[in-house]
């Protein structure tokens, strides 16, 4: 006897069956649509990126995340003795040879997006708004929420400073989230302020440290955070002069206030505020809850000003299910300088499980496409349901015949009972010649008979 | 001064642009749309697959096309000598060893599929029909109409044996180029006859060479498939045997003819012609020419029955946009015994290609979803201008409000024209008065004086 290994897939993967499949599509669905009433296009970029395009992006430990593909047809390279040289030194210093792997699965959107933007900068009309939903790969521990393949929703808008990109992104959030029917709070903050406080606290080259380790107070707290600014040789004067950011709690223009006595005379720090302030003037939002969060910072080293965030604002599961920002000079890293864009990102899957703790998906976006069943007892009155199912596909409606004609009729109604199809037309001899056929409602049993027509308009409800 | 490296990506793979995002969105919308008319439904498997999932199915040269993925933290495997023999190891043999990698991108969509059907074997409902529309990759030569990223496009049904199933197959084909308005040829043959006919011959164990041989008629003639038979030592005799299938044209019940000729009684013979005589008899077809092509063979190592293949039969560029066909033991391979099954692969880049070349992408399907754009001249018109698209997009009229406050008129209008966006409305003073808009068409520069419900109006056309 031959035995078989037991299929799996990889650790942090997933396999999406047709339920998940249409809440998936249902909430792409929303969001595709509002970019495009945005005006944002689609683009699509490959899998594989050239390994330079994506290394040096996303600090050294996102580096360590980026999977790398093995070079094809690796056995046919002559030289045996440098490709063995070449892996050993790749074992021994932290980075992999290029005989060894030139190609890596893209890590985010952004960094893909530059590098389109730059490649294509001659065909492409500026102020550029895209979007893209695809899916990206990262070699990360999986855990809750955590996956190594996960699709991002991006759309930026690329070669315009002007705050109205940001406003626009703040409606289109509110009203996705609206249609989507997730309660929200819309989080921002300014990374200037940021950049203006190290300044203010004569720590200038310490403005990523800061930003890392403010980013953090959800989850390790003010003392945490406190700790690794310390670690960090931030001085303790500054420290103090930075605790006013972690503590106070207020209204949005009361935190204003706050970051104004923070600032002072300093010149980005004003232009900080003045961003926020007309950000909080003129933004147009009907259902989510609008909050200025002094102590967000965001991770990602290229934001240089607004930066935005999202939270559910009810259940338990709290996650972050949008992230974005701007910044100033994401395409110079391939030489393009001097164009500033801003840009956000919906978490799918985040989404998903959220809508799925508050109980959003109703009954109509999990079930089956699949409107009726045919069933039949021999080869003529299969027939006779295949032109049947020709008739309705021809409105529309969709629709399938059960294809095995020696199952019994109980086993067919069986198939469409698990398979939630809602009504069941069975054809045989009486149907075929009167032409007058029996619809049954799989949910309550009622029966109707019907001519074509009639099962047309039905179904069509 | 800086440089920098020129951005560019790996060989064989695309970026695709806003234009060619929506001809491929209505090529596939399309398909999905029939797909879900004959009751399949969607399923996503992830990029990555173990590679014993993998390696084995595609025969020696499919395997050489795998990429595969460099196991993560490979730095951080402490014991660096048996890597590096692992490492030699695998320059010795012509596999590649576990330490390095585990993982691999998927080859097709067909064997994720079978493993997909094994592993959730309990929570399906069979006879199980599926689609599924994902990139695939391949390490193969790049060439015109040939990637090493592309779509595929499946449905498959399985756990069925019924002839309804292809029946159902052919109406889709059918059904789906009809709606793309792309002429085609649906070739049909049955692979019980090639099995027969190694019988007849006394080479049954030569089918898989046999098979490979006739495959390549298109490319190589009858010269080039009789020389390769001979090399793979298929008698001189029982290549004469198989001539008048090399040699033959006809209509299809005259190919039927020859075939029970060359099978006389062999039995599984006169079951691939009882098969092929159903499918002639029962197939609904109103669009594509449907001819059973004798010669069909297909590379695919699974296939037992029925097998597809569609061309565009128009054009100077006819290359095979379609394949599929019935497999009896596809989920065998992951031990799960008796499963037959049947699908179709659409090529979904190549249709690209054809429908090009045939003009088939009119200027509705190419275009920018954007319907108007709103200009303005300062602060106060452009925060109009955004009311005005919080109001068309409620309606769910895509528009753009130019961003920049600081550009003039002209250069505003210029973003129109190279985006090929078919209204402008431009906001003063006056417009804020009066609410009366006047809407230009960029098209044939008449302009309207309209409310802005009369703007929606115009805009829904």
């Amino acid at each position: 006897m031959q035995s078989f290994m037991k299929p799996s897939i990889p650790r942090g993967t997933r396999d999406f069956g047709a339920i998940e499949m249409k809440r998936r599509q249902y909430i792409l669905n929303i969001i595709k649509r509002n970019f495009e009433l945005f005006g944002f296009q689609p683009i699509e970029t490959p899998a594989m990126e050239n390994i330079s395009t994506l290394t040096g992006k996303y600090g050294e430990e996102g580096d360590q995340l980026i999977y790398k593909i093995l070079n094809s047809r690796i056995h046919e390279n002559k030289n045996k003795e440098a490709l063995k040289k070449e892996f050993e030194l790749s074992l021994e210093s932290s980075r992999n040879s290029e005989e060894l792997t030139e190609k890596a699965l893209r890590y985010d959107l952004t960094v893909p997006f530059a590098r389109y933007v730059v490649m294509h900068q001659h065909e492409l009309t500026f102020p550029f708004k895209r979007y893209q939903l695809q899916p990206v790969w990262r070699a990360d521990r999986p855990q809750k929420g955590r996956y190594r393949e996960f699709y991002q929703c991006d759309a930026d808008v690329i070669g315009s400073q002007s705050l109205v990109n940001e406003l626009e992104l703040i409606t289109l959030i509110d009203k996705s989230f609206k249609e989507l029917k997730i309660p929200v709070v819309l989080k921002f903050n300014n990374r200037k302020i940021l950049t203006a406080l190290a300044e203010v606290i004569n720590e200038p080259d310490k403005i990523i440290d800061i930003t890392v380790a403010i980013d953090k107070l959800d989850k390790i707290g003010k003392e945490g955070v406190n700790k690794e600014l310390f670690e960090k040789n931030v001085s303790l004067k500054a420290i103090e002069i930075l605790q006013p950011l972690l503590d106070f709690e207020g209204e949005n223009n009361e935190k204003v206030e706050v970051l104004k006595n923070l600032v002072g005379n300093n010149g980005i720090g004003k232009k900080g505020i003045e961003e926020i302030e007309y950000l909080l003037r003129y933004s147009d939002v009907s259902f989510a809850k609008i909050e200025l969060d002094i102590t967000l910072a965001r991770g990602l080293n290229y934001y240089t000003g607004t930066i935005f965030e999202v939270k559910a604002n009810a259940g338990t599961f709290t996650p972050s299910i949008l992230g974005g920002g701007r910044y100033d000079d994401l395409t110079g890293i391939f030489g393009l300088k001097d164009m500033s864009g801003v840009g956000i990102s919906f978490g799918i899957d985040r989404i998903y499980d959220v809508m799925e703790e508050l109980e959003l998906f109703k009954h109509e976006i999990s079930s089956s496409s699949c409107r009726i069943l045919f069933t039949h007892f021999n080869e003529t009155s299969q027939q006779h349901c295949l032109q049947l199912a020709s008739e309705l596909r021809q409105n529309g409606i969709a629709c399938e015949v059960y294809p095995d004609i020696t199952k019994k009729l109980s086993r067919q109604l069986d198939y469409a009972n698990k398979k939630t199809i809602p009504f069941v037309c069975t054809v045989g001899s009486n149907e075929i010649e009167s032409k007058a056929y029996s619809v049954k409602n799989m949910a309550n049993g009622e029966q109707q008979q019907l001519t074509l027509q009639g099962m047309v308009e039905v179904l069509n409800k």
